[in-house]
C-alpha cells in the first residue's frame, strides 16, 4: 500500500473515480494473457483521461520511485504488461477516442485505448482497412499493440504494427511530450522514432497518441484448404507458392497434433490421417485477379500431392477458417497451462522447424501442438502441461530452451510477434549478443535512466 | 595531414591500396551532391573490405580523437557526407558486393557499397525488384540510401527504403559489431535496431551489411499525362485518385515555371500555357486490372478538367517521363546555383503548398520551379540562384525558411526524403520541439558519447 498522500495526488491528477486501490479491483492486474508467469498485485491503477495527465502521473511516479505499467487490454502472451515491481499500472481504458479518420490522406489518428477492431469498424464505410490483425483484435488495443509491435494472420502480404505507424505522441520517462511524424507518406526528418517506440513494450515512453496508416480494403477473396500426407509438400507448397509470385493474405499451417486435436473438440471433419494442412487465402481489389491467383495456388498445391478444397460460398469459407481458429482454443482445453510460443524461422525452414518441435516433443515426453503463420515463418509451439506438475515444467522448460535454440540455428528469431517481456528475457543474448544487450540497456537508460518504466521486461537491467 | 604513424596504422588495416592522402584525391570527398554548403577537404579517405576492417578503422579513429565520416556514392542532398571536422572518410567503395540473393525468401543481403541499380539487375532474372527508386539509383549506394532513407518516385504504393530493410550488420562507435533482424518476415526480439539506423545519417553507427526484402516485379505498366489549366484541379485529381481506390506507382506533378523551363530544355512538346502537369503510371501482375486502373485515373482527370494523354506504347511511355527525368536538369541549366529542397505535406495540402511556393517566390523575387511526389505530399521547391550573389542568396535562405515553415504549417515534414544533414538542422527544432531534440541528443550521446560518427549532422551537439 501506498503513502496517502500519494493516493491522494494520484486522484487530484486524473480523478478519483480513475484511481482503482481495492485489492479486488487490483488484482485483475495482477497478470495478463500469458501462462507460467509470476504474478503481482500493483500498489494502484490510475487511468487518465489526457496525455496532460499521463505526464503529470508519470512525473509523480518518478519522484516518489514508483514503477509505471502502461497496460491496454492486457492480451499480450510475454508477461510484458504484469507489474512485477508493484507500483503504478496506467491503464489506458478512459483515452478510447477515435480522434479522426482521413480517407483523403489514408489516416486514422486515435488514443491508445482504442481496440483495434473499433477503429476498423470506423474506418470500413470509407472502404478502408487497418490491416495488423493480432489474434485479439476484438479486445486488444492500439497502444498495446504498438507497443508489442503486433503481427497477426496477415503479416506476409500486409506486413505488420509497425509497416501501418506513421506518427505518435510519446511522453518520455522524464516526463517530456514528444511527437513525431505524422500524416505524411514520407518523414525523415529526425531519427525514425516512432519505429524504436513500436515494438519497445512501454519500456522506453508512453505512446499517448497514434497516427495509423490505412489502405483500401480489398474487395474480393477466396479460400482454399490442403491437406497433406507429408509435411515436406506442405513445406515445399508454402514455397512453391511464393516461387509462383503469388503473395496470400493468408497462409496458415497446422501439424498432425494440431489437426487431430481441432477435429476431436469441433468434429468440423478434418482427416486425421494427415501430417499437416495449409489454409490459404488470396486477396484483392479485382475478381479476376483474385480468382487466378486461387488457380495459382491450388496447382500448387496438387502439385505437391496436397488433398485440396476450395471454398466455393462464404459459409465454406467460414467452414474452414473455423479448424483454424480453433487450433489455440482446442489445444488449450487439453490441459490446464498452455504454454504458446511463437518462435519464428525464415519460410524456407517451416519445414524443418516442425520436424524439430516433433522431436523435441518426443524427446521431453511432451505434447506439443505446432501451427501458424507458414507464410512468414512465424510458428506457434504450443505445449500442453500442468504449471502444478513441477517435475512437467521443469521438461517444458528445457524443451523451450531446445525450440528457440532451434529457430536461432535456422537463421530465425526468438519472436516473431509476442515479444520479449519477461518470457524471453533470459534468451535475448543467444540472438543479439552480448554487444546488443550492450546496445538495448544504452538506449533503455538514456530514455528512462532509472527503469521506472515496466521495468524487468525485455532489458534485462544493468547488474548491480 | 594525421601523424604518419596514424597513417602507417590505417594502411596496415585496410592495405596500403586502400588509404588516400594526396590532395587530389581527397578533393573529391570534400563535397557531396548539395548546393550552397560548406566544403572540407578531410584528413584520409580509408576504404575498407570488410567488416572487420571497419571495426578496426572505427577502434582506431576514436583512440586518436578523429571523426568518421561513412560515404557511399555522395549523392545525397543535405550535406550528410561531407568532413566537416576533417578526419577519416570511409568509403564503401571497395564492399560492394551481393553476398546473396534468396529468391524463395524473397531476400538479398548486401554489402554497403552495392549500387542500388546493380541489385536490382541481380534481382530481375528471378522476376524480382528491390523498390526504392531515390532518383539516383544507378550511382547511389545501399549503404548510403539506407543511412539517408532515400524516398523516390514509388514511395506512395510502394514504400520507402526503410519498409525494405529486415536485417542489418552494424558497428557502433565502441567498436561493438551488431547484428539485428535477418530474413524472418516477422522479428519482435530487441527494439527495432534496424529501423533506428535507417535514416540515421551515419550519426548512430555504420551500416556493414544489408538484408533486404524483395517483391515479385510488376508485369504490367501504364502510363498518362494530364495537363491543367487550374492548379487546384491537379490537386483535387491527386485526392480523386486515392478516393477512388487506385493507389498508383507514381503520381507525380510539375508546376508552371517546371513545365516552361522543361519545355525550353527538351522541346518535348509541352503546352505552356497550362498551370500543373501530373504524370501517373499505375502497375501491376494482371493486365486488365492495370487497363481498369489506368481507365478509373483517366475518368478523374477528365472529371477535373484535365487534358489526358494516354501513353499507348512503351516509346510514348517513355516520352511522358522524358519531361519529368528532365524536370531538374532543366532547371538546373538555368543558374550556377539549384537549391533542391524535399518539404512535403499531407497529400490533401499539395495545392496549396504549391500556391505557397509560388507566393515566396514572386515574395522574394526568385525563380522557383516546384515538381515531385504529390501522390506522396513530397514535393521538390527547386530555387535557381547564383551562389557568388550574396544578396540573392540571403533571400534564397529566407525564402526556404518561410517554404519551411509553411510546410510544418500544413501538418507536413522539413524532410521526406533528402534527409536533415548540414543543411536543415537549424529548422530540426521547429518540428520536433526542444524536447525531441533532448531526445535526438540522449540516443546519440548513448551510442556515440563523443560525436565522432559524422559530427556535425542532423543531431545539433550538446551546448558546451
Amino acid at each position: 500500500m501506498l503513502d496517502k498522500t500519494i493516493m491522494q495526488e494520484m486522484e487530484r491528477i486524473v480523478g478519483e473515480k480513475n484511481v482503482l486501490t481495492r485489492k479486488v479491483d487490483l488484482v485483475t492486474y495482477s497478470y495478463d494473457a500469458t501462462a507460467d508467469m509470476p504474478r503481482q498485485i500493483p500498489d494502484v491503477v490510475v487511468m487518465p483521461t489526457s496525455t496532460e495527465e499521463v505526464r503529470r502521473v508519470v512525473n509523480l511516479a518518478r519522484e516518489k520511485g514508483l514503477a509505471i505499467y502502461p497496460r491496454g487490454a492486457g492480451t499480450n502472451l510475454s508477461g510484458g504488461t504484469i507489474p512485477l515491481k508493484k507500483g503504478v499500472v496506467l491503464s489506458f481504458q478512459r483515452m478510447n477516442r477515435i480522434m479522426e479518420v482521413d480517407p483523403d490522406n489514408l489516416t486514422a489518428t486515435v488514443q491508445p485505448g482504442v481496440v483495434i477492431q473499433d477503429l476498423n469498424n470506423a474506418v470500413l464505410p470509407f472502404g478502408l482497412v487497418y490491416p495488423p490483425d493480432p489474434g485479439t483484435v476484438a479486445t486488444a488495443t492500439m497502444g498495446g499493440s504498438v507497443a508489442e509491435n503486433s503481427g497477426g494472420l496477415r503479416g506476409l502480404k500486409y506486413g505488420v504494427t509497425k509497416h501501418y505507424v506513421m506518427g505518435m505522441e510519446v511522453v518520455l520517462a522524464n516526463g517530456d511530450k514528444v511527437r513525431f511524424g505524422g500524416k505524411t507518406v514520407k518523414n525523415v526528418t529526425a531519427y525514425d522514432f516512432a519505429n524504436l517506440f513500436v515494438g519497445s513494450e512501454g519500456t522506453l515512453g508512453i505512446i499517448t497518441e497514434i497516427t495509423a496508416k490505412l489502405i483500401p480494403a480489398p474487395k474480393y477473396r477466396r479460400s482454399m484448404m490442403g491437406l497433406f500426407k507429408k509435411l515436406e509438400d506442405a513445406g515445399n507448397t508454402v514455397t512453391g507458392i511464393i516461387k509462383s509470385q503469388v503473395i496470400p493474405a493468408t497462409l496458415e499451417i497446422m501439424d498432425r497434433t494440431t489437426i487431430e486435436t481441432v477435429e476431436n473438440y469441433t468434429k468440423v471433419g478434418l482427416p486425421t490421417d494427415v501430417e499437416a494442412l495449409l489454409l490459404i487465402e488470396v486477396d484483392g481489389m479485382a475478381e479476376e485477379v483474385v480468382e487466378r491467383e486461387a488457380q495459382a495456388v491450388a496447382k500448387v498445391v496438387k502439385e505437391n500431392s496436397g488433398d485440396l478444397k476450395l471454398a466455393t460460398s462464404d459459409a465454406e469459407r467460414d467452414q474452414l477458417w473455423a479448424a483454424r481458429r480453433a487450433a489455440l482454443p482446442a489445444l488449450a482445453q487439453l490441459s490446464p497451462t498452455v504454454v504458446l510460443e511463437d518462435a519464428t524461422v525464415p519460410r524456407t525452414r517451416v519445414t524443418d522447424m516442425l520436424v524439430a518441435c516433433q522431436k523435441i516433443a518426443e524427446k521431453y515426453g511432451l505434447k506439443i501442438g505446432t501451427f501458424g503463420h507458414a507464410g512468414d515463418g512465424n510458428l506457434h509451439p504450443t505445449i500442453l502441461a500442468d504449471a502444478n506438475n513441477k517435475e512437467e515444467m521443469q521438461r517444458v522448460h528445457k524443451a523451450v530452451d531446445e525450440i528457440f535454440a532451434t529457430a536461432l540455428s535456422f537463421g530465425g528469431t526468438l519472436s516473431g510477434e509476442h515479444g520479449i517481456g519477461i518470457a524471453k528475457m533470459r534468451y535475448l543474448g543467444d540472438e543479439i549478443g552480448q554487444s546488443g544487450l550492450r546496445l538495448m540497456r544504452s538506449v533503455k537508460e538514456a530514455l528512462d535512466p532509472h527503469y521506472i518504466l515496466n521495468p524487468g521486461k525485455m532489458v534485462p537491467e544493468k547488474e548491480a
